[in-house]
């Protein structure tokens, strides 16, 4: 514990942090009356260089909480301010220390069209879709993270607030407000307990490598959630944000499909992204989700365009377009699910599943992957979590190793033939994608004057077959007549002989 | 032969003819010079309420021939004028009688986006394409008509001018000039022999109860036809339209793909547009079929939309869109083929296929069938015709036996779910398609205050299980979580028991 003189307020914190860990201050403060909205709280920190603040927040039992992630390793200072003379002016330090191996820091946009961690190691939005897992008892909570954790997935998107819909009926056990579903809900207090389950959830996720991409709001209500009015949504904002932004994997999404909000207008959504940026000194990645119609993704707190399917069949072969209209990240968080609901979201083959997704990849973008399988305990993947049974996902993870054996680690879109998307990175590492064609041969364009292996790919088998070295302009590729294939030209070094570089995919 | 009073021209024809036959007059005329040119003639054919004027032709050898098509049992008289002196003045007569019992007339559209024979049966568009089918080898044109006459199509899309193109580099052995293709075309004269075996042809398939969508221009050539200029198209249009029209079962398709026509502009397909309605006193469909953009199917003398894909995926999809837009019939004569050649439009599964075809269907247009399958002796079924191996054609068969089925012997789009297309007749036939979704149930919607049977259709493996009789407004029906399922409601009389009146399907 850190000795400090001020004699108002009880202040516990460690000494160390590891960089981009979280860094929390514990005071005691005052109980009385509504320390939810009586008291507020914060503290400012800096490295020597630069000041950032952090809001507190109160946890019950007379405890109030301020966290903090240091994206720098070296000493940190702070000192506390608060509307509560006992909690003002507290000061203190810490020193933070080298990252753990496997943290490399929040995700930020990288290329403008892509992904990278704060250090710079590339991030591969590999994700899936568990809207309601934390609001479940622990059993399907832990099977959620014993799937996550044998799992390729790197990003889940899950609710804050409960959620209610179709196979997703049964009552939470915890509420983000004291009160009860019969009678009424004090919406200017917190139920600690309830955002402590949900971030102890997001930290669990952290341990596994996996981003959680937080959303805030939706629709799927029958509480009132859905409707607080003004002054409750931005509470329960800035309580939220205060509580989880110093977690390294936390992605903010403002609403699954903000439009079928009703109660919600844009000037809501502007209000309370503007809270999100106010609480959250650390700038995590933000989006918001659609149903029928897009935000306009160029607003400039949106980093990245997280998209809902647009069409029945057709969604990820708009990803390029999409791209150079928003200059953003491109994010298909629901183009379909692998599934066999009565719902045409969800009932798609893996084999479409995985089409969809070598589309959206080919021009630059991520579709996600979900599953909605009926089963007899009504405990569908993409709602409660639980168990995987589909078989995309290591097809999902297939394809990424693709991408990443790239020279740059992502693909960008090309010039491509009509029925064919290219992707990839001109002249060096080029993905020619077929989809549901299923050509014999191919002609395919070389770039010229450089030797390139050529690879077929099974993209539903999960094959590679070095077919041949071409130095030409043009090369025929024989192919099976099979659909979801696609062949890979990968720039050689001068001399090197075939089959010695077989490409590596993980 | 009909005894006539004019001396100057010797001239033969039958005395009867069924209705919608072709009624034949051939006349002795002068050879020299240039009767292709020199000589016009035509007759003015009545049957005492109305009179219709047809063209004449040379057809070499100083033979000219004028060809009708009767649309009316009873007595017809005509009289030939002719810039030709001895070919001007003749009058005759013949009977028409009823038409063979398998021939329905031509076909017209019919509730303003169907068709139906001129006697009034129903038709629908099950059509196949074989561009350069006629101008192969007697031994190829053989086996395409076995093949036609062993399958179900009724519709077949043809090319009058040879074609060049992948697939199709043969040498024709006529050509429709006297010329040859190291020298040169007289295109002020025609070579009756390449338009003969063409005509023929297409009586084979008037036998077949098929029809004929003539193809007069397209962009695949490599001798010149598809720019011969203003006068010789002119010339060449006339003459193949006074051979063709009096064989009821031709259709007009001004082009395959004009806007690859680089030399003839708008106002030339205006102008030939014009001159096959002025040489066509039957009225025949007529159709202009695009590449890339589509011609203005609002023109008057446009019957149908004959489209080509829009999109890799989704084309089918907009049919009703089409249809509401045009207030025409919406024929889909290139969704994609069924093979496996290299190129796009030509590697569909028959899966994917038959899907269009029902995603058409459902929306009431028409998704036609082409195949193009490599084999060693390049003879594709959609270039050169031959033999067909594939297996959506008994499919698409099943599919219109559904059509058919329908109380008015069509489908209309119908208000649907937005992933799963309706189509039928409002309350009484309601056929629901799900595509690629693959739901294991449904809960829909059925027309109230009536008995439904609802039968569950695999449209694969084509099987068509009745699984019970409702009342309600909606009814839960078991799938079986495969894709290209529909599930068809049919409204039942009145104490009708279920079961005993088990759809019938061909």
């Amino acid at each position: 514990m850190a000795p400090h003189t001020k004699t108002t307020a009880r202040i516990r914190h460690d000494e160390h942090c590891a960089r981009w860990d979280v860094f929390e201050i514990e005071l005691d403060g005052p109980s009385h009356g509504n320390p939810f909205t009586d008291v507020d709280l914060g503290a400012t920190f800096s490295d020597g260089r630069r000041e950032q603040r952090a809001g507190g927040f109160y946890d019950g039992d007379g405890k109030y909480l301020i966290r903090f992630m240091p994206d720098a390793e070296g000493p940190w200072t702070f000192v506390t301010s608060s509307t509560a003379r006992s909690l003002d002016g507290i000061a203190g330090r810490f020193l933070a220390g080298p990252a753990a191996p496997e943290h490399h820091g929040p995700v930020r946009v990288a290329d403008r069209h892509h992904f990278a961690y704060a250090d710079g190691t590339r991030y591969l939005p590999i994700g899936t879709t568990a809207y309601a897992w934390t609001h479940q008892v622990e059993r399907l909570r832990a099977a959620t993270r014993r799937t996550l954790a044998s799992s390729y997935f790197n990003k889940i998107r899950m609710c804050l607030l409960p959620k209610s819909y179709a196979y997703n009926t049964d009552e939470p056990e915890l509420y983000p407000f004291p009160g009860s579903p019969t009678d009424s809900w004090d919406t200017t207090r917190f139920d600690p307990r309830f955002f402590r389950r949900f971030e102890d959830e997001v930290r669990a996720l952290r341990e596994l490598g996996i981003e959680a991409d937080v959303i805030l709001f939706h629709p799927y209500d029958r509480w009132g959630f859905a409707e607080l009015g003004r002054e409750a949504d931005d509470r329960l904002t800035r309580y939220a944000v205060r509580r989880l932004s110093a977690l390294s994997n936390v992605w903010w999404s403002m609403a699954n499909e903000y439009d079928l909000v009703r109660a919600k207008t844009e000037a809501d959504w502007e209000r309370l992204a503007g809270i999100v940026a106010e609480e959250d000194p650390f700038g995590h990645l933000a989006s918001i989700h659609n149903c029928f119609s897009f935000y306009d993704h160029t607003t400039p707190w949106i980093t990245h365009c997280s998209i809902q399917r647009v069409d029945v069949y057709r969604t990820a072969e708009n990803t390029d377009t999409w791209r150079e209209l928003w200059g953003k990240p491109v994010v298909i968080d629901e183009c379909g699910y692998e599934g066999d609901i009565d719902q045409g979201w969800g009932n798609l083959t893996s084999e479409e599943l995985v089409r969809r997704c070598w589309e959206g990849a080919v021009r630059g973008g991520y579709v996600q992957h979900g599953e909605t399988y009926l089963n007899d305990a009504e405990e569908l993947w993409w709602s409660k979590g639980g168990r995987l049974t589909g078989t995309s996902p290591e097809r999902i993870a297939f394809l990424h190793g693709v991408i990443r054996d790239s020279p740059t680690g992502v693909l960008d879109p090309l010039p491509s033939d009509w029925d064919a998307p290219r992707g990839g990175i001109q002249g060096t590492y080029e993905v020619i994608y077929f989809g549901l064609s299923r050509p014999r041969f191919r002609n395919i364009s070389v770039p010229a004057d450089e030797r390139f292996a050529i690879d077929v790919i099974d993209t539903w088998a999960m094959t590679v077959d070095r077919v041949g070295i071409t130095t030409g302009s043009s090369v025929r590729v024989e192919l099976p007549g099979r659909p979801y294939m696609a062949v890979r030209l990968s720039r050689l070094p001068d001399q090197t002989e075939a089959g010695t570089h077989a490409s590596v995919l993980t």
